[in-house]
């Protein structure tokens, strides 16, 4: 593939195009939206569309790179000074949930078209993926390790961590019953119930 | 829509069909997938299909009618003659977590094609899809109430319990690591842990 024309820099007209693209990716999945169906959402002609950006896999490749880098960029934030593995695991989640809420069609991008990456794709977006996955599974490691988590499962409770928000963007809407930093929150809690956290007496 | 085809009795052939399309629905979406393809899949031509099934969306919402029924008979099997309200929570985990494990492919078509069902069909797949949480829902709020389980948010560990699981079924895989029953169970001891349940003393 040929990511020249997006690697270079995303222009104002790129994100546009990105933003319109992922609300159909979302909506009705990859395959079934053509570079057509994308310019008529930006509303130029379908030749235009390709003074913006190369071809379909480029777009779905820049989405899903966009949204991993922001997710693992927040989770360096979140993590940032904090000492505590209790705190680490709480603000990694927080950060996770966070990201789900916000940006409700990326995540559903991400979590249905990895298997409409082209192989190379594929392989960097996964690595991405699994990076962010490690970094949480370090934490209930260690937190495991300094006895100040309990299960006997670290792998399957970082699982359930990483999975257990992601529903939330299905029924979460802005402005609705919960503020997102409250979901978030209690996510957080839930994720030192799962590993068993016990705070010092 | 006409579903008088499908309604009348579930034939061998519709099995094969259903199972073909629900495998092509996972993988590619329902809107990229053709009868066509779904002919292709069980080695017959596009015309012939249509002595099994009427239209794609007829089978769209046979798979989810099929795995929605198949779930909340499932948790009626797990709850009954199940009294202590842990042990009901517990069950309920453990016989969905079985069934994102055992039915990956359902459960995929059912999480991302809600979408693509038509009105009515939408209508009444929801309601399974409600009548299933609300079940867990109430396991939940009864174990609040009952002074056993201790959250300030019933509702959201309600939705953590119902979809922490959810993303098991991508990584798990038969004659791996853990056995489905194994994963089961240590999502139905996430689940007690996410509402706070201590046991009495």
């Amino acid at each position: 593939m040929d990511k020249s024309t997006l690697d270079r820099s995303t222009s104002v007209n790129q994100i546009v195009v990105l933003n319109a693209a992922c609300e159909l990716f979302a909506e009705h999945g990859y395959q079934a939206t053509s570079m057509r169906d994308i310019a008529n959402a930006v509303g130029v002609r379908a030749p235009s569309l390709y003074n913006h950006v190369s071809a379909k896999q480029d777009i779905l490749y820049k989405i899903m790179e966009t949204a991993m880098d922001r997710a693992i960029d927040a989770l360096a934030v979140a993590l940032d000074g904090v000492e505590d593995i209790a705190e680490q695991l709480r603000k990694a989640t927080e950060s996770l949930v966070l990201d789900f809420l916000r940006y409700p069609s990326e995540v559903t991008v991400c979590n249905n078209e990895v298997r409409s990456l082209q192989p190379a794709n594929r392989v960097a977006i996964v690595a991405k993926r699994d990076h962010y996955a490690a970094q949480v599974r370090k934490i209930i490691d260690q937190g495991c390790r300094g006895g100040q988590f309990h299960t006997r499962s670290p792998q399957l409770a970082a699982f359930a961590v990483l999975e257990m928000g992601n529903g939330a963007k299905s029924w979460f809407r802005p402005g609705g019953r919960y503020s997102d930093v409250f979901v978030a929150r209690e996510y957080g809690e839930f994720a030192l119930r799962v590993v068993g956290y016990q705070p010092p007496c």
